[in-house]
């Protein structure tokens, strides 16, 4: 089955559907060049990768595939103000859990963002595809970047973003509903009215915006995929779906937490990063929560928790990890990528002929 | 079109749409009538009525159709504990609204529900279908509706509580995803977990039980419908959609400001009822935040704002009205019942042949 629509063309894809660009060590070249021969586009999560990782990352891709593929990044342009006594206070709370994994408070002089080195990687490399959150690229980059023949997709969580988002410039907008696991894109409103579930948003969203939409948060599966398609999406996007996979560099913890948790466990919580995301919840989270709204803000707080997320994660110690899953996290498998994306294509047609039955049969 | 499945012949309706029960002043005899006789299934929305009014409302359905019709309760049953003192805080924080509204304090001496009384109008009546939210109907009155022949339908908001529902007995399990309208159905998690949007809810219920699932939350239009059979649902339930109906008897403010909201203008409260559900913000919400944990239990709390919130209705005062509605009000329109029906099965149908056409042509 093909499923091809104005983005499959605009993409050069075979199939509507998207691998999200997690960031962290999640997305290999290995897994992002799976998906895209696989027939869909696999996404490099390059957000917290030095430039020079991410030259490596997608110089490695283009060897393994000659297929599309993106790169997202989060567009974070500047250091939001924060005070001495602040770092100060947020480091005493951690102390106690630094303590337990034998880590020193780290001394951070400066906090950076090497957004601008990344850009150039992206720009340099001739990219097919760059997908990016947080907010909208500067109009300079925007500019380079589709002279160099990239495709540009930003990311949405209310129609007010989508809109603001097409008008910035952008080809496509992904459109993060409230299921979604790892960091909400929001960056006009607040995070509890942007909190909108994917079977409102998306159909509003389409309404809104000429440009495509793709459908994210809570599908994992064909009846998603479908049930995307029908309220207007021209694709969809997994993060969660692709995290279990054999390709997947998800540590092998997490990995196990997503296939044995159910949709009541995972919250939203600012403990590791300073920004509202979405994941299981661990003791980080729960004897943090009080803070919850006094950690300083993104990416300084990410800064701040990121010896102690390394640490855990490499000893395999979930509480203090950052645990992201989406709310359909019941209908993880493990198999490969491949298998994955022959399920999804599978499943959508079969669903798709179940329902064209379902009316055939009494008209 | 017909969309046929076990659930429409085990309810023998003619299409999987079912309005919701929302208690309150809304749902008329005509209201539901109307549903019903369009194909669809009306519900009478009795939570809050008197024993007389809801006989009085399903003789009035009784007399505008003969096709089947659906009555909705809270299955609260008993008075959770309390103290003077938390009454007395909670008119205190009340009194300066009352003063506005040239209310006094009622005395309230005992707080009653008067479900045993509304069942038993339920049973005398042969209501076709009982659908109920808030917990579990007592195994007595599910054996006497059962024998009646009454179909049975719950509300779960997670798939947990939908096992159970299955096990308790029930023949029919609503999935209320977190884009719903009004109360959330929550009574075996808390609030945060059970906030499960209707894409990743409905796959993983549909998985987990053997009952027709009815998904609910966020749907608006013939996409939604056809979103929600695709992710398995047996029907679709709409609240929203037909708020802002002809036959709906919501106040005129509070449809208008349905028709003029936007996805980020709904939050989730407690403090009108002490339930959380779903309404537009206003000031009420607003100036209460700072309390939203420490109202008193529902149904305390909603006898306490009773006064306030009918005062408020009649003089047509938004700020104090509980102005319930989902996440998809954008999709919104005025029109009669009978058109509301119709463009959802006609969008349902063209949705399909699209997806249909976007399969074959390229196969």
């Amino acid at each position: 089955m093909q499923l091809n629509n104005r983005l499959t063309e605009m993409l050069d894809i075979q199939y509507p559907i998207i691998q999200a660009g997690m960031a962290g060590q999640v997305t290999s070249s290995e897994m992002v060049a799976a998906v895209s021969n696989a027939g869909g586009l696999g996404t490099l999560g390059a957000g917290y990768m030095t430039p020079e990782i991410i030259r490596k990352q997608i110089q490695g891709i283009k060897k393994l595939t000659d297929r599309p593929f993106a790169v997202n990044l989060f567009v974070t342009h500047s250091i939001p103000t924060y005070s001495p006594t602040e770092i100060q206070n947020a480091n005493d709370r951690l102390k106690p859990i630094r303590d337990e994994l034998n880590l020193s408070t780290p001394k951070i002089d400066e906090f950076s963002i090497p957004f601008e080195e990344q850009m150039k990687v992206v720009l340099e490399e001739h990219v097919p595809v760059f997908s990016f959150t947080f907010g909208m690229l500067d109009s300079a980059w925007l500019t380079k970047l589709k002279e160099a023949g990239t495709i540009i997709v930003g990311t949405a969580t209310t129609v007010r973003e989508a809109i603001f988002l097409e008008q910035a410039g952008v080809d496509v907008v992904v459109g993060q509903g409230s299921e979604a696991g790892g960091h909400r894109g929001t960056f006009l409103g607040d995070s509890q009215h942007s909190l909108v579930g994917t079977m409102a948003l998306i159909p509003q969203m389409v309404d809104h915006v000429q440009i495509p939409v793709i459908a994210a948060g809570g599908i994992m599966d064909g009846r998603g995929v479908l049930a995307a398609l029908s309220l207007g999406a021209d694709a969809v996007q997994l993060g969660t779906a692709f995290l279990t996979c054999t390709e997947s560099q998800t540590p092998v913890v997490h990995k196990e937490l997503i296939m044995n948790s159910t949709e009541e466990d995972t919250v939203l919580t600012r403990s590791f990063s300073g920004k509202h995301a979405r994941g299981i919840g661990n003791s980080f989270i729960t004897q943090f929560k009080k803070y919850e709204e006094n950690w300083p803000e993104y990416p300084i707080q990410n800064a701040l928790t990121q010896d102690i997320r390394k640490a855990a994660s490499k000893q395999g110690l979930s509480d203090y990890m950052s645990l992201w899953a989406g709310q359909g996290l019941r209908l993880s498998q493990k198999r490969s990528i491949h298998e994955l994306m022959q399920s999804l294509v599978a499943e959508t047609e079969q669903t798709l002929e179940h329902l064209g039955l379902m009316k055939n049969s009494l008209k």
